[in-house]
């Protein structure tokens, strides 16, 4: 098992007078100190603006910059960093997509999504739709995993987008985004991956899966807030129009018109978060020096280790597959009888930190029948001590509440 | 004279075995310990995913963000922090309201902005007019000032637009906005500030500018990079719809369609940029602290100090108004026979950092019939001995070329 508690200086607090549990891991994790102290170090020798300046700082702060690129580039295996696009998050990258799809959409055309998806691989979809014309159209849901019965049979020539999770942030279930590509492919549609979920946890080769898009977030990897990555094909990013305009993206403006610039700046317009590229690529060094095979056993054994426990309380309800190796470290749970942020308050006076609410899945919680779950999802510094006192706080709360 | 490098450890380090003189800050400014600070202190003890949690660390963090908008409020004078939205930048603001203004306008109405403008408030508008027929009209320029003559003349009651620079990073000239957008008013256009160069520098009150739309980053005023700020009156912000869709946005998610959230959460979709949101807040704290005026005041005795000494050099050609008064702390300059791209690198052989290029205004540059030029441009650290040392450089590198 991993021990990085020592890198992650919050997780050594108290919270409640408990010592802080923290198993929010889906909606950020934390950073450790490599990751702080290389954004410090930017900002302490190196900060200037990138790309335009000629002064020694300028070049400094672009080389920075740059090597966060080609760190990100290698990290997923694209082919190169013209096809790494930085953006502010997963959400941004998505909605990227979408709006270019919203362009070469046509009234009959059909994008198909699933009922896991998180909002922002749903609502981008519902806005093109609605201004193209086109027809949304969602797979649905056996046993807790993507039907892909459901999903072959909805999935035809008319489809030109097919857009999924690649890790569920509700039911941590690992959907086979490769078989899928494939599938996507032969029906001549291109294929959009959600990584959000996924990217933090397991080695990603955007090539051996064959992504036409694939979308993550940085903050949630170790890496700082308010920087993410939308890894495209080259040609297919060569065929779209830009999103944002201004400055960084252009190659000539006249008054009349303007040409843009090359791959991949094209859709960097403006002054980019150049310490969050460089704490991204020091984020992807500090997970590849562990391994990525490594973090994916290791939240692996936390799994198997504390699902047992879990199951083994009465009246709590999981939700996802049944089959611990089809998920990743994301466990949603109620227990019967109480809502669960009053599941979430309860264990934060443990100490623990888990999320409630609807996880941005309105869609997958109203299939599932349910207005809200509790969620504990897992990282690499989590550890078993972590699951044990996440099953005795859940204990002492069906007690303190006698349900 | 403000006496600031010692919260700016960066400024202590030798660049070619000289001095560092960063005289780069219309590109982007350096960061105080003070804001650095606050920004590993929240990811030291309070790191967590804004609005959506229950635990501790989550109300933290949301505290903490919300806590930096309302600085932000109050540092610009707005009436409410439903009017503050954060965005990643300048140029994100920009493109929010063009692509809102590409909804409504229509064949026969016209855009109004200037020939001085930043790339960011020109290919925006451009896309604008392409995609809704609108017409862009430009303002040029008398005496290396917005010529309110032919603005007068090209304002009309087909303008629903008038988009300008409160500042220009090019020639610094400070353009009466106040004046303008009561104009534009007049004629019932909506008046759009890119505060970029401005709000860094001076006291910023929206509602006695009457801005309906003011823009500005956070990385050009001692803040992080990948954080700014779009300003709107709150009216106009209710009919405007969202850019960006995702998660945080919403109020509700059905499969066919969604609701959105409330001001001014409506329009900021996915992981906002936390720790960019708590530095900028900081970045406020310190300005504030230090005074807007007095800030104003600083850098307009740096420039009446080194004006004289630059006009005094022969064959050095200042663009720009020729009264200081009129100009923030940014001086574009040429020297004749010399490239600034040579002026540039060989000021920084002298440890003098200045930016060379288009500066994103080529439709400027055009107008002015240069290609580039170099740009020294000063903030609250600057001392009259960075002055000295500009002139210095310059003088030398002069002679080094024999020009």
């Amino acid at each position: 098992m991993l021990d990085l508690k020592k890198d992650f200086p919050i997780l050594n607090q108290t919270v409640n007078d408990e010592p802080l549990v923290y198993l929010d891991n889906a909606a950020t994790t934390q950073k450790p100190t490599q990751v702080l102290d290389a954004v410090r170090h930017y900002y302490d020798f190196d900060n200037a603006n990138v790309h335009r300046g000629v002064h020694t700082l300028a070049e400094r702060a672009t080389a920075d910059y740059e090597a966060g690129r080609e760190k990100v580039r290698k990290f997923i295996n694209a082919g190169s960093t013209k096809e790494v696009l930085f953006t502010r998050g997963t959400t941004t990258g998505l909605n990227w997509i979408a709006r270019w799809a919203e362009e070469i959409l046509k009234p009959g055309d059909e994008i198909l999504i699933s009922v896991m998806e998180h909002h922002s691989n749903v609502v981008p979809w519902q806005q093109a739709a609605t201004k193209s014309g086109a027809k949304l159209k969602f797979v649905y849901l056996k046993e807790g995993e993507l039907d892909m019965d459901d999903l072959k049979a909805k999935l035809t020539d008319k489809t030109k987008f097919v857009s999924l999770a690649h890790v569920s942030n509700v039911l941590g279930v690992i959907n086979p985004i490769k078989a899928i590509a494939q599938l996507a492919h032969e029906h001549g549609a291109y294929m959009v991956v959600d990584g959000a979920q996924s990217t933090p946890h397991m080695a990603i080769d955007v090539q051996d899966l064959d992504a036409d898009f694939f979308a993550f977030s940085g903050h949630k990897m170790a890496g700082p807030t308010g920087i993410g990555v939308l890894y495209g094909k080259e040609e297919i990013l060569n065929q779209m129009s830009p999103v944002e305009f201004g400055g960084e993206m252009i190659d000539f403006v006249y008054e009349s018109h303007s040409t843009w610039s090359e791959l991949p700046w094209k859709f960097e317009a403006g002054t980019p978060n150049i310490a969050g590229g460089i704490g991204l690529g020091a984020a992807v060094d500090y997970l590849s020096a562990i391994g990525m095979e490594q973090i994916h056993q290791h939240e692996a054994e936390l799994i198997d280790y504390v699902m047992p426990k879990l199951r083994a309380i009465p009246g709590l309800t999981i939700y996802g597959p049944q089959d611990n190796h089809k998920r990743g470290g994301v466990i949603a749970f109620n227990l019967d009888g109480l809502h669960p942020h009053d599941v979430a308050t309860a264990l934060d006076m443990e100490g623990v930190a888990v999320r409630a609410g609807h996880h941005c899945a309105q869609p997958l919680l109203s299939y599932l029948d349910v207005s809200a779950t509790a969620r504990a999802s897992f990282y690499i510094y989590n550890s078993k001590a972590d699951c044990d006192k996440l099953v005795d706080a859940i204990l002492k709360t069906k007690e303190f509440f006698g349900v």
